[in-house]
């Protein structure tokens, strides 16, 4: 099921989508194009894992971390479907970034890995933004070069029950409608399930916390104007633009 | 104002602490010793920033950061006054670190330094714990040696209206009744007013937000069975016992 909510005529209404329709809580059709997309949930603590793809590390020059690189997406940071993403005036190389967010659904601590997935609710799309003129140090991103505001589009949906396995999924961006970013789950360093084994050891996790799991090779500037479109295989797609911030 | 929270026979209090009794909602005094101490406010996010006195950047041999060094303290960290740190298996070197804590009462994004504290609701008192083996870069302390769930001691209240300047307060760290840990907040590299400035140029901060100023020189080894009791100027004392992780 694809779980959504969205703004229509000054209500808020929880919806699902189907057969390229939002169905309202009351089963009334809504034109997707036409109400404003809220966040699909609202999320508890996000973190995200740098470099848990081997061919993202080797276009960034980088080798596989020895264990899981953990950075702190902030709440401010968080942005819907078709919400604007403000460029920082002055900045030199904004980057996208697909990734798979998984979506927790049960409290988690010291959970192993063959039990980690049963603890997920769902599974959405991120975009982890990043300016990086600020990262010195790429295994660990400053707070200022991720955790801008606008720096996190998320969504359009909180996909249930219809992942069957989150290591199998193809992931795209798109800029312009000109691919250029490709990749797959299958070629993550640390799996979902090992991630949240790793973080689960020392960290409780709660429902709604989520993580981002990392991007595949194919990083590359945006400019104001820009419109980025980001899709994994049977969790839609999220767009969002870039204007200059004012 | 000395604000707090507690559970006394099963009920959650609002109370204001005076002259050495805690006053609940309905003016009834309660025996400090005898209630469960709750954190004072409901926290929203909470960063720290590392090596914000000269002397503590000494003792670690490191130089002053070029612009503040942000981390973040996730909220599962939280701990209230009184409540049992666990001390992480195979740890070799937990530290301790008192740090004043800011409560930001107002939206703030671009805000100036010299209207920064007018966005601040209170202060109180934070104990920065972090298993400095897990540290590689001092810079940006991994999540994993400062997010761990119970290493984030906060309280014991949030002080409102009552601290006049927040760079002339005494801060000092005991360890089983021993000093171990003495600064002032004079010293610090930025200012609480530089430090909001900086953040709120690319992060909206919220109501309740909270952001951990530093701690001084002074930082050593503590064990489980230990008790650490913080202390800053005009905001009381801080207590948290340690104990091995189950």
């Amino acid at each position: 099921m694809k779980r959504c909510r969205f703004l229509a005529k000054g209500r808020l209404h929880h919806g699902v989508y189907r057969d390229g329709l939002l169905l309202d809580e009351a089963g009334e059709a809504h034109d997707p194009e036409a109400v404003t997309w809220l966040l699909p949930f609202t999320p508890g603590k996000v973190m995200g894992v740098a470099l848990n793809y081997a061919d993202h590390a080797e276009e960034l020059g980088l080798s596989r971390p020895e264990e899981p690189a953990l950075f702190w997406k902030p709440n401010n940071s968080l942005l819907p479907h078709k919400g604007v993403v403000r460029y920082p005036k002055g900045a030199e190389y904004l980057h996208y970034e697909v990734e798979l967010a998984v979506v927790v659904g049960r409290p988690m601590r010291r959970v192993k890995a063959k039990d980690a997935l049963d603890h997920v609710l769902g599974y959405t799309i991120a975009n982890d933004l990043v300016v990086r003129d600020y990262v010195s140090n790429t295994f660990r991103p400053p707070i200022r070069a991720k955790g801008r505001d606008t720096f996190g589009p998320l969504g359009p949906f909180l996909v249930v029950e219809e992942v069957e396995d989150p290591q199998n999924l193809a992931l795209r961006a798109y800029v312009n409608g000109e691919l250029r970013q490709e990749g797959h789950t299958s070629r993550m360093l640390y799996s979902v399930a090992e991630l949240l084994e790793y973080i689960s050891e020392f960290m409780t996790l709660e429902p709604h916390d989520v993580l981002l799991t990392g991007t595949p090779k194919g990083i590359s500037r945006v400019l104001p104007g820009d419109v980025m479109r980001l899709e994994i295989e049977g969790l839609g797609a999220l767009e969002n633009p870039i204007e200059e911030e004012a």
